[in-house]
């Protein structure tokens, strides 16, 4: 949809430089846009970009203005100005509110929700106004989802589980299934424990396509407020994310893990089971985290890649680290002895 | 649903020691127990929460007994106990027997099945008794699934596969699906390669869910009696899983793997192609298996983390390992040359 | 299906060698084959297998046809020749073209087209002839498919992403949820960027059970031409893969990243966001891509697995490296002083 520039300045704040009539048609970067087009520059390093740019107007801090040759929304923070002008532009139709035909509901529901082709709502489920499911999403029976949700297409719900208001969870994920906990007998099967927690979410989660977030064992997985997940996340039982934090796509979680408050996880990074990660503490992609984290800070454990043949060549030595320690240490000592006896 | 102490000794064994009358609850860890509940004590470290817990009654090994406070059953596998308690505790009602009118049943299947809303069973298909099938489920033409099971909402099963009797399988789980197989053309395009085995899976196996089992290419993959699979774990084509052995979540076996029984497979660890591992084999989360494992053990490949610093100083030092032992090895031979040399 | 050896030796050319008539039921390996299969030998390493094979007939070489004791299709690429050959042979019949009455179908689509039970297909969406769409699948608004491609039950593809001709899409595999994509407040919360644009998928495109591929932000996410993922493969936002690249199972691809053609990627690696692979690159399961690679070859960063006792004492070194090499430095230092102090 379009907009004038005045409209965005007057819902968004800013200030405006150039002609507020002009007519925005959407976003781009940069290098990309074209003309009617809404840009941004929010790292400095892009700041070349301005000159050529053939953008309609231009998000920027007041230091990057004077290089601008187009009009321009002043604000002390771009990105974040830009990412709340992305949603309003963004803004569509509705799905129309009420109950598709082929849908299956068991329960009583809002006037105001919108329930599309072929999903089906167990019984005792409590949806809160304007929430949005999705064809062919499955709502077990007891679910508690709040309002102004936005379920994609396909989305599983187990019964029980608790989700706060404005979700957006995307196709394919599983929230609720069961836990992984067994007894094992004394021949080796595995004896099943039956998995009665819960899971709850807090307000303003966002659950990527694919992601799954175990139910508790006796109690509850808790996601807080304002948590991101990216795509095929696993969360295991029992684990607890503070609020805010967010993770990227493939990352693991095994069970019990309790997570801090605003912290980042990289993509496929593992964290094992029954720890503990302090608030603000940010992992890298493809690190596995297996102890606890007190401190906040930046924590890695990945190895460089390099060509296969310089990778066989030194890779194969982490076999024989230990007897290469070994070695340095009785260098050591001889060359001490030597030394010592020169004194002499 | 709350039982008596006396029925579930009644049911299970085990001596008590205390009020058979007690009405049980539910379950809780010693720590958060509430009246009621009953809690179970089996790794001794947490012996200390004994004295505190508030729970109605405890599982407890003969050795603990004179701890405990409260009411106990009396075993020589506490965590065994509480598994089977824990399924006693947790049956509820099951969903009627009979097909939902929104689902389509191209197959004749038994009058004690549950065929959920907006399931689709394709034709030839053949389901054993008391089988739950959830809500949108699809089960393709020809498939064979054993009595007892209950498949969540939105499982997928191909064509011709065979799952064995009380599986449990969960939402999102692929079973069937192509294995990857091309061939390659010179001028670099990929050629596919028919699919044509199918998957075969035994008894008592749970399934995780967005799980994936893909198809054998000739002949079939297979997965033993009582494996159990957590959740978003990729099984290639032609991979044989050994009876009994367990696997946590996101990892990866690729294809023509064999892997031995009675193994665990720690998270997010991978297992490469035409692999063979022995029975009895503990693969530790994020190790990458990159030959055969011949003899039962624990195998570990991972690298510590540390703080990004830190790791920036150290790993770097990876890509240099292979000179470093070049260096170590100079060092000796010089060093040998002046020890010779003194001595003469 | 059966076909008669020499149809087959008059579809895909060859020469053949003995008894044309001979009916073949099926493909297996020389070692599987039973009689009335065809066998195939494409790895010289195996060619002894050739003098005890049960098969009728043997796809190979010419330069092993003498060793081969039953009839034989020669061909330069025996290997190429079997996967056309098991495509042929694998041909079933077609799911009736048309829509399945439980079906709910907002666009008008050919005749040809295959929709099956329960499929929700939105407004404004485009479908090539003889596409077939399995149960359960949803295809959101203004999606466009190109013809002749099949569609396992259970895909979902958001509005508006393309996909050409004779896709394979399977089970599970979500095409086009958003992006992620946030700005951060100065208290730390996350702002969502609208994700604006499209999935645009090449033709001869394979997608494995739950893979996903996000939309891109402002512009495109790019899959080129005859591209393979496998299961579990998660591509970001604004990601281009080259044509024919391909990619094993569990594989994750970080936002913006650009891979070449030609690529192969192993399973379970990772590609940070923002990278550049050239054309031809060929990446090792289980590397974790964290810089750009600008020329062909195959590259490898992974750690080699020992027995749990090994790992503890070599891998604990892993934090001392820097310190090591710091050791080595000092040694020869050390041991030049003493060198120079001899000749003087």
């Amino acid at each position: 949809m379009t907009r004038r520039l005045e409209e965005i300045v007057a819902r968004f704040g800013g200030d405006l430089r150039g002609d507020g009539s002009l007519i925005i048609s959407g976003l781009a970067t940069l290098e990309a846009a074209t003309a009617g087009q809404l840009s941004f520059l929010a790292n400095p390093k892009y700041r070349g970009q301005l000159a050529t740019t053939r953008a309609a107007a231009v998000i920027l801090s007041a230091e990057m203005v004077e290089l601008c040759p187009a009009a321009a929304i002043i604000t002390p923070q771009p990105y974040l100005y830009f990412a709340h002008v992305s949603q309003f532009l963004a803004e569509g139709p509705r799905p129309p509110a009420g109950i598709h035909p082929s849908a299956v509901v068991e329960s009583v529901i809002p006037a105001s929700v919108s329930v599309g082709p072929q999903v089906w709502i167990g019984p005792e489920v409590e949806l809160g106004e304007n929430t949005i499911i999705g064809a062919q999403c499955r709502i077990g029976a007891g679910a508690r989802i709040g309002a102004d949700c936005r379920f994609y297409p396909g989305v599983t719900v187990y019964a029980g589980c608790r989700i706060g208001c404005r979700a957006i969870v995307h196709s394919g994920a599983v929230i609720g299934a069961d836990g992984f906990g067994f007894a094992r007998t004394p021949e080796g099967a595995w004896v099943k424990i039956a998995q009665t927690g819960r899971v709850v979410i807090g307000d303003d989660v966002e659950i990527g396509a694919n992601t799954t977030i175990d139910r508790g064992a006796l109690e509850d997985t808790i996601i807080g407020d304002g948590v991101k997940l990216d795509n095929q996340i696993q969360v295991g039982h029992n684990v607890q994310i503070g609020a805010h934090t967010a993770m990227a796509g493939c990352v693991g979680i095994a069970g019990s893990a309790k997570i801090g408050a605003g912290c980042t996880v990289g993509g496929a990074a593992s964290i094992l089971g029954h720890l503990s990660l302090a608030d603000g503490v940010n992992i890298s992609s493809g690190t596995l985290v297996a102890k606890s984290i007190t401190a906040p800070g930046t924590y890695t454990g990945t190895v460089p890649f390099m060509t296969h043949d310089d990778w066989l060549k030194n890779f194969s030595r982490l076999r024989h680290l230990d007897a290469m320690a070994d070695k340095i240490r009785a260098l050591e000592k001889r060359l001490a002895e030597i030394e010592s006896e020169k004194k002499t």
